[in-house]
């Protein structure tokens, strides 16, 4: 397994460092055989005895968009209510999704009893199938950052609340709700960090010993 | 936010198709230098409100060790019942851990209240807390492929049956248990596609729209 070289190793290095969680996007559409890239870099994630368990759901629909866009601003501000004084303000002044602006929703769900893998490596920890979607993401966000292109991962959702309206099957899981399109900024550092609401924390707090 | 240069993507394309789930290391130590330049990478992984929530365990111990290759063999030997004949033949023939033989161990928990992040993202999904740590593992990953280095991930372990053993606090949860080391082999492809237990199947199949 020989290592990739070192102009690689440093640029993979800046580029974990660099991919941001973008909320501002412009509405350019992004070119399909760039987006197949992403999601081919996806298909090749690992996955739990090559299980393959990840579902890319493109949603095209304006109906079913503006249906998401709803149940974003729903528990959005219910997620505000948590907050109190300086923080709920800062809170509220925070764009945590771009999903008006961007050309391209993307849901990824995992497929909780598929075929492939024959249940390989997953008795134990079925979670793993979950992982390995999520690990799909993970490709697909580096892969668009090196492109150029902006990937949000839009958590304030309640699943179960979209589950008619995107049509998912019973056995789906709903994993990361994803906006992909050209950003508007280019920020070295996280929005959350610039605007104060958390900082990184260093590697050595999160290190343990046994 | 610029592209990165047009090698370089083709480079990541191909780390993607050549990042291997590795089972069979060689017993050299990895350089310290390198492993902490993977776990770096792990702590720049996108995580739900900055919350940054893995929990990086380094298991040294070789009583712990051991505990953990008893609780593989157990879980291991669990898993292969439930197959028969042929199948439960090339079950057993698969070297599905590097447990003996990988000179690091390492355990990536979630801490599933971190004081990080202030909640925010979390409030409607809270497994989001566990993707970002598997985010960090994929980055990890990556970054041992690129610099030779080959991770395993042991997902047959019930880790409820570890967790004293390992003195994890109660509120972290189990992420993945990882073998780090140098590898023996160099396979294109997925041990479990050359052995005949499953194939990839097509991008094409994994696309649906809504």
């Amino acid at each position: 397994m020989p290592a990739f070289p070192p102009t690689f190793q440093e640029q993979l290095r800046d580029l974990f460092r660099l991919r941001r969680d973008v909320r501002r996007f412009r509405p350019d559409p992004v070119p399909e055989d760039v987006f197949m890239d992403m999601l081919d870099a996806a298909h090749h994630a690992p996955s739990v005895g090559l299980s393959q368990p990840w579902r890319f759901v493109r949603v095209d629909d304006p109906a079913r968009r503006a249906a998401v866009i709803a149940e974003f601003q729903r528990a959005n501000d219910e997620a505000s209510t948590i907050y109190e004084e300086e923080r709920a303000q800062l809170y509220r002044s925070l764009k945590l999704a771009g999903l008006r602006e961007a050309p391209i929703h993307l849901l990824v769900c995992v497929e909780t009893c598929p075929d492939t893998g024959h249940g390989l490596g997953r008795q134990t920890q079925p979670v793993t199938l979950r992982d390995s979607a999520v690990c799909a993401i993970q490709n697909l966000w580096l892969t668009g950052r090196a492109r150029g292109i902006g990937v949000g991962w839009v958590s304030i959702l309640e699943p179960d609340r979209l589950r008619q309206t995107l049509d998912l099957p019973p056995t789906w899981d709903w994993v990361g709700y994803l906006c992909v399109g050209w950003p508007q900024e280019e920020p070295d550092v996280p929005v959350l960090e610039t605007a104060g609401w958390d900082q990184r924390q260093p590697l050595e707090s999160h290190l343990f010993q046994r």
